[in-house]
């Protein structure tokens, strides 16, 4: 049996894209970053790029394909989107569709692929300074909120920021924003420590997204950016047509999480 | 006489709009960013601003104006990208037809402004480490070279990054490394340091762009990605009508320089 921790990016691509592995790949590939995936046509394509440009923390792009190609040159140039993602979700006008573990059929000549980074690299970093995480811990979702925080507007996309929030002891609060910093290509350092409520999250036992998880005494709710932000935009804003990962379901890239470090 | 250095951005954009200071903007408004400009039409701006998210260290975006608006909401509210600069240079099909102070006339419906990072923030944050610049002691324009380093092309851009040489001393490199990593949204680190032949700069006293530079003994020539790589880029690809920044006379934005220091 293969240790898939210990499997190379294209070597699980390939298994991927055989459907050999149809399940999440948290934990697979260790060292290398995985991505979010958002599928649009060309026609909202300049707007979505520019509000990825303006909101880094929500949107943090990893690669963007040419128009029409599915291949990400510069994260994966032996990958291929239509094909190398365990489970897609298809959305017609902001509804879903259908999930599929293949979306040749649904390609077209004028669509562009963003993979925008995700936050194992940054839980990876944060494992290796000795600070846990309680959702992996518990074996669960990471719990994610609306909250009050308004995206950038650019052309048709606008809306409130998505957040993860990880429980934090207080003396490791400090050290994860400067561990979270040093890697904005996968959301960065904390967009809040502290009050929820500061932030419009009302009950931090109901995520809006994924699982609730135990704040222990002593430990300090942190609110990351999180890549969820632009799909759930992307959906108020119902395209005709836009495919996404499944949750949990990522791209797997050939970018080892070290070179996202910025110093 | 108003002190230029300690006048606020929005002070000295609307001097530069009443045509009353038409110079090189240096020195003007301390620890405030400054930015370059290019203006495109919409039929390029996405090619654009993909070329720009591939190569960040060239092309690092401060701001992208709404398809048809003039301000930049995010950069400076209350700028206006057609009169805020001194003076502009209007290219038709890649030859330079015109410099004006004032763009409003060739203004269309369908153009996107792009701000950005100038490395004048970076000069700042290395003079406040006691690291001397030599263009500013010789009081000319850093010297700027093409290398063959291959920009990532996006649609119909493409082509080689420029980039501008400062000398450092060699107990300085590090120190100089580090500082300027700080900022990426203003160039960020060194793309290279020492020979220039290794990155096809074949005579260091005779620059493409700006003046030559004294280069003394155990001093280390240090190359840093340049904002007149897109600008080189653009007029390569001879667009019907690109209109940039005059060299040396930029847009005064309201941004803080700290404020772009990613730790």
């Amino acid at each position: 049996m293969i240790d898939l921790s210990q499997a190379t990016p294209a070597e699980l691509r390939s298994m991927i894209r055989n459907n050999e592995l149809i399940k999440p790949t948290a934990g697979m590939a260790n060292g290398y970053a995985q991505a979010n995936l958002a599928i649009l046509k060309k026609e909202h394509a300049f707007d979505f790029l520019l509000f990825c440009q303006r909101n880094p923390k929500s949107c943090p792009l990893l690669d963007v394909t040419e128009i029409g190609s599915p291949i990400p040159a510069f994260a994966a140039k032996s990958g291929d989107i239509r094909t190398d993602i365990p489970k897609y979700r298809v959305y017609k006008y902001g509804e879903l569709v259908e999930e599929v573990t293949d979306i040749s059929n649904y390609w077209e000549d004028d669509m562009v692929g963003f993979l925008i980074g995700c936050s194992f690299t940054f839980e990876h970093a944060l494992l290796n300074n000795d600070i846990s995480i309680r959702h992996i811990e518990e074996g669960c979702n990471v719990p994610m909120y609306k909250t009050n925080i308004p995206c950038i507007e650019a052309g048709i996309f606008h809306g409130k920021m998505v957040a993860s929030m990880r429980p934090i002891p207080q003396k490791d609060v400090v050290r994860a924003a400067q561990v979270t910093s040093r890697f904005p290509a996968v959301h960065g350092a904390p967009i809040h420590i502290g009050d929820p409520e500061a932030i419009g999250v009302s009950s931090i036992q109901h995520p809006d997204f994924g699982d609730p998880v135990t704040i222990r005494e002593g430990e300090v709710p942190v609110f990351w950016a999180c890549g969820v932000t632009p799909q759930s935009i992307a959906m108020e804003t119902k395209p005709e047509i836009m495919i996404t990962h499944a949750p949990g379901h990522m791209f797997i890239t050939d970018i080892r999480d070290e070179k996202l470090g910025v110093l």
